[in-house]
Protein backbone atom coordinates (compact mmCIF):
# COMPACT_ATOMS: atom_id res chain seq x y z
CA UNK A 1 0.00 0.00 0.00
CA UNK A 2 1.81 3.33 -1.53
CA UNK A 3 1.42 5.38 1.55
CA UNK A 4 0.81 8.70 2.70
CA UNK A 5 4.02 11.21 1.44
CA UNK A 6 2.98 9.85 -2.27
CA UNK A 7 2.82 13.41 -4.14
CA UNK A 8 2.50 11.65 -7.12
CA UNK A 9 -1.48 11.44 -6.11
CA UNK A 10 -1.54 14.62 -5.79
CA UNK A 11 0.63 15.55 -8.63
CA UNK A 12 -1.63 13.40 -10.47
CA UNK A 13 -5.14 15.46 -9.52
CA UNK A 14 -3.35 18.98 -10.30
CA UNK A 15 -3.29 17.70 -13.99
CA UNK A 16 -6.69 16.57 -13.91
CA UNK A 17 -7.98 19.70 -12.11
CA UNK A 18 -6.54 21.42 -14.94
CA UNK A 19 -7.49 19.53 -17.68
CA UNK A 20 -11.49 19.82 -16.24
CA UNK A 21 -10.80 23.74 -16.16
CA UNK A 22 -9.85 23.68 -20.09
CA UNK A 23 -12.70 21.63 -20.58
CA UNK A 24 -14.58 24.86 -19.58
CA UNK A 25 -12.65 26.65 -21.45
CA UNK A 26 -11.77 29.02 -17.70
CA UNK A 27 -8.77 31.37 -16.63
CA UNK A 28 -6.96 30.45 -13.44
CA UNK A 29 -8.67 33.42 -12.41
CA UNK A 30 -12.13 32.72 -13.32
CA UNK A 31 -12.03 29.80 -11.98
CA UNK A 32 -10.47 31.57 -8.80
CA UNK A 33 -13.60 34.20 -8.85
CA UNK A 34 -16.31 31.48 -8.86
CA UNK A 35 -14.75 29.62 -6.18
CA UNK A 36 -13.44 32.19 -4.30
CA UNK A 37 -10.11 30.73 -3.29
CA UNK A 38 -6.57 33.32 -4.55
CA UNK A 39 -5.50 32.06 -7.72
CA UNK A 40 -2.27 31.10 -6.49
CA UNK A 41 -3.63 28.62 -4.37
CA UNK A 42 -5.12 27.20 -7.40
CA UNK A 43 -1.82 27.09 -9.50
CA UNK A 44 -0.58 25.16 -6.59
CA UNK A 45 -3.21 22.53 -6.81
CA UNK A 46 -2.95 22.72 -10.45
CA UNK A 47 1.03 22.29 -10.53
CA UNK A 48 0.22 19.37 -7.58
CA UNK A 49 2.08 21.69 -4.98
CA UNK A 50 -0.59 21.83 -2.20
CA UNK A 51 -3.38 19.62 -1.74
CA UNK A 52 -6.83 20.32 -1.56
CA UNK A 53 -8.61 19.39 1.52
CA UNK A 54 -11.77 17.66 1.38
CA UNK A 55 -14.07 21.00 1.64
CA UNK A 56 -11.85 22.65 -1.18
CA UNK A 57 -12.42 19.74 -2.98
CA UNK A 58 -16.03 20.02 -3.29
CA UNK A 59 -15.93 23.74 -3.73
CA UNK A 60 -13.70 23.43 -6.42
CA UNK A 61 -16.16 21.18 -8.29
CA UNK A 62 -19.08 23.35 -7.25
CA UNK A 63 -16.66 26.33 -9.54
CA UNK A 64 -16.63 23.72 -12.39
CA UNK A 65 -20.10 22.95 -12.47
CA UNK A 66 -19.10 19.28 -11.77
CA UNK A 67 -19.90 16.49 -8.96
CA UNK A 68 -17.25 16.18 -6.24
CA UNK A 69 -16.69 12.26 -7.20
CA UNK A 70 -15.43 13.62 -10.84
CA UNK A 71 -12.51 15.47 -9.76
CA UNK A 72 -11.13 11.75 -8.28
CA UNK A 73 -11.84 10.50 -11.93
CA UNK A 74 -8.52 10.00 -13.14
CA UNK A 75 -6.35 7.43 -13.95
CA UNK A 76 -3.35 6.82 -11.11
CA UNK A 77 -1.03 4.26 -10.72
CA UNK A 78 0.43 3.59 -7.11
CA UNK A 79 4.45 3.36 -7.17
CA UNK A 80 5.08 0.71 -4.88
CA UNK A 81 7.55 1.14 -1.88
CA UNK A 82 10.95 -1.23 -3.01
CA UNK B 1 -20.65 29.37 -2.03
CA UNK B 2 -20.89 27.68 1.50
CA UNK B 3 -17.11 28.09 2.37
CA UNK B 4 -14.47 26.59 3.73
CA UNK B 5 -15.52 25.92 7.22
CA UNK B 6 -18.38 24.13 5.86
CA UNK B 7 -17.72 21.03 7.98
CA UNK B 8 -21.08 19.33 6.77
CA UNK B 9 -19.52 17.98 4.24
CA UNK B 10 -17.02 16.20 6.17
CA UNK B 11 -19.54 14.91 8.51
CA UNK B 12 -21.49 13.46 5.33
CA UNK B 13 -18.51 12.08 3.77
CA UNK B 14 -17.89 10.52 7.17
CA UNK B 15 -21.35 8.65 6.99
CA UNK B 16 -20.57 7.78 3.35
CA UNK B 17 -17.15 6.38 4.38
CA UNK B 18 -19.12 4.42 6.88
CA UNK B 19 -21.76 2.82 4.74
CA UNK B 20 -19.14 2.04 2.43
CA UNK B 21 -16.98 -0.13 4.87
CA UNK B 22 -19.79 -1.83 6.40
CA UNK B 23 -21.18 -2.62 2.81
CA UNK B 24 -18.42 -4.54 2.88
CA UNK B 25 -19.00 -6.42 5.96
CA UNK B 26 -15.58 -4.64 7.45
CA UNK B 27 -14.78 -3.43 10.78
CA UNK B 28 -13.01 -0.11 11.50
CA UNK B 29 -10.41 -2.70 12.90
CA UNK B 30 -10.09 -4.39 9.31
CA UNK B 31 -9.90 -1.42 7.44
CA UNK B 32 -7.47 0.30 10.07
CA UNK B 33 -5.37 -2.83 8.78
CA UNK B 34 -5.90 -2.62 5.15
CA UNK B 35 -5.00 0.92 5.04
CA UNK B 36 -2.32 0.74 7.73
CA UNK B 37 -4.32 4.05 8.98
CA UNK B 38 -5.04 4.15 13.19
CA UNK B 39 -8.13 2.86 14.02
CA UNK B 40 -9.01 6.07 16.00
CA UNK B 41 -8.29 7.94 12.83
CA UNK B 42 -10.76 6.20 11.12
CA UNK B 43 -13.36 6.41 13.49
CA UNK B 44 -12.67 10.02 13.24
CA UNK B 45 -13.31 10.29 9.65
CA UNK B 46 -16.29 8.57 10.26
CA UNK B 47 -17.52 10.99 13.00
CA UNK B 48 -16.43 13.86 10.78
CA UNK B 49 -14.56 14.68 12.77
CA UNK B 50 -11.12 14.51 10.94
CA UNK B 51 -11.11 15.71 7.36
CA UNK B 52 -8.92 13.77 5.18
CA UNK B 53 -5.87 14.49 3.46
CA UNK B 54 -6.45 13.50 -1.04
CA UNK B 55 -4.08 10.60 -0.63
CA UNK B 56 -5.42 9.08 2.81
CA UNK B 57 -9.06 9.32 0.27
CA UNK B 58 -7.35 7.31 -2.49
CA UNK B 59 -5.33 5.01 0.72
CA UNK B 60 -9.08 4.67 1.98
CA UNK B 61 -10.62 3.58 -1.43
CA UNK B 62 -8.04 0.83 -2.04
CA UNK B 63 -8.46 -0.29 1.28
CA UNK B 64 -11.96 -0.52 0.49
CA UNK B 65 -11.40 -1.75 -3.28
CA UNK B 66 -13.43 1.07 -4.42
CA UNK B 67 -11.94 3.97 -6.98
CA UNK B 68 -11.09 7.34 -5.05
CA UNK B 69 -14.23 9.02 -6.31
CA UNK B 70 -16.97 6.06 -4.78
CA UNK B 71 -15.70 7.60 -1.74
CA UNK B 72 -17.09 11.53 -2.71
CA UNK B 73 -20.43 9.89 -4.54
CA UNK B 74 -22.63 10.87 -1.92
CA UNK B 75 -25.42 13.66 -1.92
CA UNK B 76 -24.83 17.15 0.11
CA UNK B 77 -27.13 20.27 -0.03
CA UNK B 78 -24.94 22.94 1.11
CA UNK B 79 -25.84 25.30 3.46
CA UNK B 80 -26.26 28.83 2.24
CA UNK B 81 -24.21 31.48 4.60
CA UNK B 82 -27.66 33.36 5.26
Amino acid sequence: MGHNRDLGYVKAFGKHLKRLRLAKSLSQEELSYKCVIPTSQIGRFERGERSPTLNTIRILAEGLGEEPSKLLEFKYKVKRDL
